[in-house]
């Protein structure tokens, strides 16, 4: 076997692939309950990019290992210890630190997964996802027919939103920042995708036959937050859950109070903390079966190694990509 | 009779006293079912000055006469009309235009008002306490002990919600943007008064003992609005109901994603759009009630003629204010 890596970072700090790098480390003793697991593929989300910075809204005490969701395949049970079998395809616990080629983790808290998906897409199962699930769902009353405005929408969570809410009946529209990012938002389904910015309600207006949009999912705040509320009907919602832009949100009186509209944020962290865990499990089921039959997937823009940890946070943190940015260590 | 007149604008612009200018009028023929009402006070509130400049959320077909709210006594009634007696003091419906020496109703809609109340108090009853009390009660689920925060303390809204609050058993954290408007708020009964700005969410915690506080009320908007969201309990809600910075609300999606803020708008005038008449007449009896018992009042700076409703403008659209500007005509 291999030497075993995992991406370590002891301090936090603004350039998140400076405080970050792979160490060796000896391969663990199991303990009755424990598994160790290889590691297939791990996410490079924006989340874990701002815990690196020390950005985000829960932080890890230190020195913690990066990634928070991912797949891998079980090599070793602990003595006496039930659990999914030798070589089985598992879901790994929400922040375990899966930025590594292997994971020790407690059995009873391995997810099977089916070995024949590609491990790359169910390794994005537990975060953006569920995200744009619950962004669908939770903050309107949708039904099929209606239209969703979404901003970011080449971002992970963006591509799932469209595809969920083709599966669900609903027509999206889709902003993007550049014009180069329209292409790949149409191909993954968009209905109506527009570059962001001057004009947008009297665009967005055209492009639907000035259709009530109900529901507006943000990603991007600061002005961008305005005018989307300007292209919302009347007392309808928007939700925030990311800040592209690096501004606060701003939206004027005159739609919150004029025209009833509501702003709103979304945290899965939260979600996961306040949620009974057989609702969330029927959540995450009924994705990974759309992951696996291939109705729910994203672009990859590549995979790298562990010992390639610095190069891959530089990649996922760069605004320009045409897809997620993974840890696919090669088991040989 | 003195010379009847009317505040009357036929055009909008910037400066609102500039449009509106008092026009004579011949005494009405009444029609059955209507009434001729003397106007005894009328206020200008902030929201019949943004009509003068077209800023406000509906303008009514011009040339309009100002004045939303008011109160008056009822001198004639037309022929074969059931309504008030003559002399009776009464509530005019909203909106009829009431800076004017003498309005012409529908006598049906003239709601009567204790004869013995000042009118001057009867005659804000419309707009401001409702709107308080609406404030204090459909966005968060308050229990007595609760606290409140508010910034434009000293507003006339402001000053109902001190009062408001008071009497349903909760405590309130009043903003002011100068040092000058703090005295004020404590002999309304502010609970605590502290002068907008830096530091605020230490400030705060330090008055209240780091209390929980639900519900925060905006008429600021700008960065006024992200300090109030920073100084609120996980899962508050803010609402916002006036733009005094002139700036829109801005908040973070660290309030908004990682503490589960809520921004929402309140407008009155949508309320009584879609609220039954019931209900409506309820609140405005039990808030009557309250005001002719003296339990609720407002400072008012000064009284005006409808002959001088340019200075009164100008008076009412001035930042620094010790109370409320109303017309008030004399009634020889």
């Amino acid at each position: 076997m291999t030497q075993m890596l995992k991406a370590q970072y002891s301090e936090r700090g603004p350039v998140p692939q400076a405080v970050i790098q792979a160490v060796p480390f000896e391969r663990p003793v199991l303990q009755p309950g424990q598994a160790l697991v290889a590691v297939l593929a791990a996410p490079i989300n924006p989340s874990d990019v701002l815990m690196l910075t020390g950005q985000y809204g829960q932080l890890p005490p230190l020195p913690a290992v990066g990634g928070s969701e991912g797949v891998g395949r079980v090599v070793e049970l602990g003595p006496d210890t039930q659990g999914p079998s030798m070589g089985q395809t598992v879901l790994l616990p929400v922040g375990i630190g899966t930025w590594a080629t292997h994971v020790v983790a407690p059995a009873a808290r391995l997810v099977p997964l089916p070995n024949e998906a590609d491990p790359r897409q169910l390794a994005m199962l537990t975060v953006n996802p569920p995200t744009a699930s619950l962004l669908l769902s939770d903050f309107a009353d949708l039904q099929p027919g209606d239209w969703v405005i979404q901003n970011g929408a080449n971002s992970g969570v963006g591509s799932y939103v469209v595809q969920l809410a083709k599966l669900r009946g609903l027509k999206t529209i889709n902003l993007v920042r550049r014009e180069s990012a329209v292409a790949g938002v149409l191909a993954q389904g968009g209905d109506v995708v527009l570059v962001d910015g001057e004009g947008l309600s009297e665009r967005v207006k055209a492009a639907t036959g000035g259709a009530a949009i109900k529901l507006g999912i943000d990603a991007v705040g600061g002005q961008a937050t305005m005018r989307m509320a300007a292209a919302l009907a009347e007392s309808a919602t928007i939700v925030n859950y990311g800040a592209l832009s690096g501004e606060p949100c701003i939206v004027t009186p005159r739609e919150l109070v004029f025209r009833d509209v509501t702003l709103k944020g979304f945290w899965l962290a939260r979600w996961f903390r306040v949620t009974p865990q057989a609702e969330q499990f029927k959540l995450l089921g009924e994705l990974a079966g759309l992951i696996a039959a291939g109705k729910l997937h994203t672009p990859i823009q590549a995979g790298y190694e562990v010992a390639q940890i610095q190069e891959a946070v530089a990649a996922a943190a760069a605004g320009e990509r045409q897809g997620k940015i993974l840890i696919t260590p090669t088991h040989g």
